[in-house]
C-alpha cells in the first residue's frame, strides 16, 4: 500500500563557495562566476540546461516553481538566480538562492539511498570543480544556521488523507517531531494540506551524519504510512459516506464545467484514494500524479498558448482534467 | 419555452351532503354512507379504485400523498377518510377529509380547460346521486369559509429556476398576490422551494364563476412564464457559472452513491433547466418529471420491497437517478 501514501523522495544539499559574499551580500561578477562554475563542473556529470530567473518569462519561471525544480524565492528574490535541470528533470540545481548553491534530486517512491547516490555524484563533481565553503567544526558552512553541517534536507512527499480527514494529522506532526522531523502541507495555508500531500523532512542538518539523516527520515516515513494505514482502515466504519464522498469527486472531476486548482487538488487526491480501496480503477498512478503538477495555473496557461483570465483557465481545466481521468480512471462498479 | 416552465395543471372541487354534519363531527355510520355514495356515483364515470384510509398501509397511503393524490391530512388526521382514484390516476375523489367530498383532476401542463371539463363530469355525477349542501345566496357550502361558493381551487404546478436564482420569486409572488393569486412551495419548507417548483392558486372561490377563476389563474399563468423566462435570460449573463451548475448537478445525479430527496429534486431540477438552455438533452421530459414523484422516500421504500434504513434508501435512491437519467438525459457537449 505504501506506493500509494509515498508519492515521491527529495534530497538537496546546500553548498556555498570559499571567499565568496552568500547571495544576499554578492555582486553580479561573482554572481555570475559560481553560475559559470556550476556549469562547468555539471557538464562533467550529464546534460543540464541553464535558465537565468533574469532571461526567463514570468510564466516559465512559475512553471519551473510548479515542478519544484526552484523555489519561489529563487524566481522573485534572487537578484542573480539561476537554475540548471538535468534531462529529465529529476536533477537541479539553484544558483544564488539563499545559499550559493542548492543541488537537488527528485525521484519517485520512497528512493532514499537511490537520491542520496545521485545528489553525491553531483556534488562531487562540484567540490571538485570549486573550492565550498566548509569548516572542519561545522561541516558545510551555510547561509542560514538552519542548514549548518551536512546541508543536507531529505525529504518525503507524502498523501495523506486517511491522517487528514480522521483529524490525526496534528498528533502525527507532534509525534514526528519528537524524531526531529517536520510535517507540513505541500499545496495550500489553509488547516488541511491541499490534495492531502505533506512533505516530512529532516529538521536537525548540524551534529549528525548524512546517513543518520537518512536513516532518520527512513523510520519516521515506516511510522506515519503504518498511521495512515491504519487511519484508512478507520474510514472504512462508515464506508457508504466514503464511497459516497470518493464518487461525488469522480462525479465533479468528469463533468464540472470549470474547476479551480483547489478543486482539482481535491478530485486528484480523492480518486487516488478510491483507487486504494477499489472504488476506482486507475490505470497509471504516476500519470495521475503528474497531473496535481499538469493542472497548477501556469501549467494551464501555458497548456492553452495563450493569456487566459482566472475563469478560462478554470474552464480548461475542468477540460482537461475531465478528458485525462476518464482515461486514467474508472469507477469499478 | 413554456412547456419547461409549467409542469401540470390540477382542479378541485370541494362538496358537501346536504344534511349531514361536516367530517370532523361526523360518525361512523355518516361517512361509509358518503363514501358509499361517492363510489356508487363514480361507477358511472370510469374505473375507479377505493382506498380506505383505516385499511391501507402507512407505506401506500405515503406513496398516494407524494403522488398528489390524497392530502397529507387525509393520511393522518381523517377518522373516515377514503380515497377513490381513476384508472389513469389523473382524477381522484378524496371523501372525509375537510369537507365530505373533495373532487380533484390532474393533467400535465397548462389544461385548465381541459381539467374542468373532466372535473365537471365527476361533479356532474355526484351531483346526480347525491343532494349536496348549496345555498343559492353562496353557493356550495363548505367546512372552511375559504372554500365556499364555488368551492373551486385551479392550481397550476410551476418549475420557477430563474426567478428563484435571481431571487426574483418574493417580487413575483407579491405581484401576483394582487391578482388575488397564491404562491407556494410544492415541496421543502424553507425558504427555497425544493426543486424550483411552485403551485400558483387562486386564492377567492366566494363572488366569482368557476370561468372567472380559470382565467384568472391563466393570466397570473401567462404574467409568470414571462417573468421567468426574463430571469433565465438574465441567468445567461454568467453562462459559464450557469452551465457549471448545471454540469456539477449532472455529475452528482450520475455519480453520487447516495442522495438525498433534497439533493435528488435539486439535481431533476437543474437537468431541467440544462435542458432549457440545452447544455442538457433530455429525451423524455414526462418521465423527467414523473422521476421527481418516483424518487421521493415512500416510493423508494416501495420499490425496494424491504425496509430500508434513510442511509439505504439513499444509495438505492442514487443507483436509481443516476441508471435512470443515464438514459434519459446526456449532456450535449
Amino acid at each position: 500500500m505504501s506506493d500509494n501514501t509515498i508519492i515521491s523522495t527529495r534530497i538537496r544539499l546546500a553548498r556555498n563557495v570559499d571567499g565568496l559574499p552568500f547571495p544576499h551580500k554578492l555582486n553580479e561578477l561573482g554572481a555570475r562566476q559560481i553560475t559559470d562554475g556550476v556549469e562547468r563542473a555539471l557538464s562533467g556529470v550529464s546534460r543540464f540546461t541553464r535558465y537565468d530567473m533574469n532571461g526567463i518569462s514570468r510564466l516559465d519561471g512559475t512553471i519551473l516553481q510548479e515542478k519544484h525544480l526552484i523555489s519561489p524565492d529563487l524566481l522573485t528574490d534572487s537578484r542573480f538566480g539561476s537554475v540548471l535541470i538535468g534531462a529529465d528533470e529529476t536533477a537541479s540545481v539553484m544558483v544564488n538562492e539563499e545559499d550559493h548553491i542548492r543541488e537537488q534530486v527528485i525521484l519517485p517512491g520512497l528512493s532514499l539511498d537511490a537520491a542520496y547516490e545521485r545528489i553525491q555524484k553531483i556534488d562531487d563533481a562540484i567540490a571538485s570543480n570549486m573550492k565550498l565553503a566548509f569548516s572542519p567544526r561545522y561541516g558545510y558552512l551555510t547561509s542560514c544556521v538552519t542548514n549548518l553541517g551536512t546541508g543536507m534536507r531529505a525529504s518525503v512527499m507524502m498523501f495523506l488523507p486517511g491522517l487528514t480527514l480522521k483529524k490525526l494529522i496534528d498528533a502525527c506532526i507532534t509525534d514526528v517531531g519528537r524524531l526531529n522531523m517536520t510535517v507540513r502541507g505541500v499545496y495550500g495555508e489553509g488547516s488541511e494540506a491541499e490534495g492531502y500531500l505533506y512533505q516530512i523532512s529532516n529538521q536537525r542538518t548540524l551534529g549528525v551524519t548524512e546517513r543518520e539523516i537518512l536513516d532518520s527520515v527512513g523510520g519516521a516515513i515506516n511510522h506515519i504510512v503504518d498511521a495512515e494505514n491504519r487511519a484508512r482502515g478507520l474510514l472504512l466504519r462508515n464506508e457508504t459516506e466514503l464511497k459516497d464522498k470518493i464518487y461525488r469527486a469522480y462525479g465533479l472531476a468528469t463533468n464540472a464545467y470549470k474547476l479551480s486548482t483547489a478543486e482539482a487538488m481535491y478530485v486528484l487526491a480523492m480518486i487516488r484514494l478510491g483507487a486504494y480501496y477499489g472504488y476506482i480503477n486507475v490505470n497509471n498512478v504516476d500519470a495521475l500524479t503528474d497531473l496535481t503538477t499538469r493542472c497548477r495555473p501556469a501549467n494551464m496557461q501555458k497548456l492553452s498558448g495563450k493569456n487566459l483570465s482566472i475563469e478560462e483557465r478554470d474552464v480548461l481545466r475542468a477540460k482537461f482534467l475531465s478528458a485525462n481521468i476518464k482515461s486514467l480512471a474508472q469507477k469499478s462498479e
